[in-house]
């Protein structure tokens, strides 16, 4: 598999590159193995091809400490990832290692007695879990030699990568619909890169992307998500990764996660694994759930009709950062969910708002609507009698309040008063 | 001084309150110490008054260990602040240990040769700075046995407290002039405290606080920034510890801080000299500079003209987290300014616009228009030869730019194409 770029990959002298522990691209459906380079599909049957490792050098105990020794990022996970082993001295965001809250006031109120924790990613450099992947897909691009960082997005991810490229010397071109709203165009554009608007909806930008990566155009350029998806995806692990070192190296009982295309939490699902298989954490069972809007739930109206198969929908939900009507990773997700005992339910935009709110008022933290969709499905699941109260639980927050406002706008103040005492008594405020 | 409460300090049995190294409040002015109590005043001479403390059972080694095994929030310095040594287990935002970014691109743009690192306080849970200094009010608060948690906000400040408070079990209720934009309004409100709008301008606000605070209706109420402000006002001190450790426990030779009441710049220069005091960094010079935007520049305007006293201002300017016109601390930020070899600068609106996109264009950090105000600045004392770009230097930013997009307003798409390839090279984007 040659790689595709004109340029010499940074880090190779023999036509391979230095991707630390990671050994070959491996077809998910088939099996069928390539090298590692800028590819996503399997050349035999089309399949999601996805990093190969090799971790049989690994001392469990030696692994644990020089994991614990490392930098406050994810790069202390740098020996599980598709990333050389001097990733962290080299220019990037450093997103990760963030909070992992103990909820006790959001655990009172939802009646949950085995812990509850939420994982908050709205502490990342772009304040959203983007920011993992996007490190991930950089360090790849430097190994093949790309010099262009592109991506198609309607918000998060946009941002991401402009950040990131500016930060570790890359030229960035992002491709989003031309008439979002002016709020994401600035938190896109304000890195400095180029921003382009596509006249046409969020599909017709992808596949205008799709052209653009067969095209001489397209001659190294990186495309995080899309050649460069193998290696972006892996970003997600790191969030199974902290999870359980902050959890004092324990396997949580049940996880929460949010799905958009379904990526996130299959490598979640893979992340725990390899912590099982390296002796990391103890082996034993947990169940990952799965949240999505009723606007857009393809695999939670999958799950409940007991299908493999997902049905696309057009989305029609405040959660835009997972509205994907067409989930590519939706039977992966639906597969999981079964097999470990979990489930996939949904919520309505009134009850991800409550829930937004709900965890401001307990936690104070202010959550991106992706958020409450998670917040959402967790009380539902409980009330439900789906998810068990008495066992371990962490919730997933992927982003942050701050980029959609519009969500709470109906927030307000408590109460106008002139600037005096008897104005605040007559308001009923002492 | 007896403690302005109905209820018996919580953590107290004799009348005396565990917060930790802090022995009493000391003024400012006059040296007249009184009990640790919520006081701000000194009641021989008005003065600030200050916290004390005794450090002197610490072995420096022992405490340099303590603090490396430490949270990684501000409560790993928790020997060196105003609260009780458990502190780190009680319900709190734990804001700190933000990222230090070496920044090596906007070092070239600006010619730094002697290491320029940017202390991106964008991390925090709010995303500003103020969540280090709420986060200390609250545990004094807890000392006292208050049950409410106020203050007088036009912004970054009333989330910290919506915030905190929720997650520490803390009624808030927080005041804000009742014209704020909505944007503003939401992000305070999510937390679900009381959110009170004041008819009038923010000195209306603080007028009835301070009313407010010698009322009955106000007792049982901490009030962020008044009554507790000796308290509050030391978590800045933790910026500076953060920066030492970081650069592997060193002094920087130079500091940029931005200016609005000035406490967090005379904090840090107190945080700076008992890292000297305890040996945890080398006795040797600093230099600490201010930044203030021209449309609100008291305290530059003093230190340009030789002045000992700071005359009031109307600010005027888009840095509005800075817009304090007659700043309490500006009298002690000049000494501190002269005394280090250090200065006051400002810059214009325009260039505090280009500074934000200067540091998201280099270094992938969207700050808010007060982070604008000290690189814009840290360019302004390079170019007039103030700032030894050959010396490491350490520039703040204390906020988010999600918080002040319309700053930044004017930023946008760099074409917008059809989705198709001949459309894509005609823009010249190939």
């Amino acid at each position: 598999m040659a790689v595709q770029t004109a340029e010499t990959p940074a880090n190779s002298t023999d036509g391979t590159v230095d991707l630390g522990p990671a050994t070959a691209l491996s077809c998910r459906e088939c099996g069928h193995q390539v090298p590692l380079g800028p590819v996503f599909a399997c050349e035999e049957c089309f399949g999601p091809l996805e990093i190969a490792y090799d971790f049989s050098a690994y001392d469990t105990e030696e692994l644990r400490k020089r994991i614990e020794a490392g930098p406050a990022n994810i790069w202390r996970y740098a020996p599980l990832l598709p990333v050389p082993a001097d990733v962290a001295t080299k220019p990037n965001i450093n997103p990760g290692w963030t909070k992992l809250v103990q909820a006790d006031n959001l655990a009172r109120e939802l009646g949950v007695t085995g812990g509850l924790y939420v994982k908050d990613d709205s502490g990342n450099p772009t304040h959203s879990f983007k920011d993992r992947v996007v490190a991930q897909a950089i360090e790849a691009a430097r190994a093949f030699g790309f010099t262009t960082l592109s991506c198609s997005s309607t918000g998060n991810l946009a941002g991401a990568v402009g950040a990131a490229a500016a930060r570790a010397g890359f030229r960035s071109c992002v491709f989003i619909p031309h008439d979002l709203e002016q709020g994401k165009v600035v938190m896109a554009a304000v890195y400095g890169g180029e921003l382009v608007g596509i006249e046409g909806n969020y599909d017709d930008v992808n596949r205008f992307c799709s052209e653009l990566i067969g095209d001489p155009a397209g001659e190294g350029w990186g495309f995080v998500n899309v050649n460069l998806r193998p290696y972006y995806a892996e970003g997600s692990k790191t969030l199974a990764y902290e999870i359980c070192e902050q959890l004092g190296w324990r396997l949580p009982d049940q996880l929460v996660v949010p799905i958009a295309s379904g990526s996130q939490l299959t490598k979640i699902d893979k992340g725990l694994k390899e912590l099982i298989g390296l002796g990391l954490v103890e082996d034993k069972p947990y169940k990952i759930f799965g949240a999505q809007a009723e606007g857009c739930s393809p695999v939670s109206t999958a799950f409940k009709a007991g299908h493999d198969v997902v049905r696309p929908q057009k989305p029609n939900t405040i959660a835009k950062s997972l509205a994907i009507g067409n989930p590519a990773d939706g039977p992966y997700v639906l597969d999981i969910a079964r097999r470990t005992g979990g489930a996939v339910e949904d919520v309505t935009d009134e009850q991800v708002v409550d829930a937004i709110k709900l965890l401001a008022r307990t936690e104070g933290i202010f959550a991106e609507t992706a958020g409450g969709v998670t917040v959402g499905v967790t009380k539902k699941l409980i009330e439900n009698g789906v998810l068990d109260p008495s066992l371990t639980t962490v919730v997933l927050n992927t982003g942050d309040g701050l980029k959609t406002l519009d969500a709470v706008a109906g927030t307000g103040l408590t109460a106008t008063i002139r600037p005096n005492l008897d104005s605040f008594r007559e308001a009923g405020l002492a």
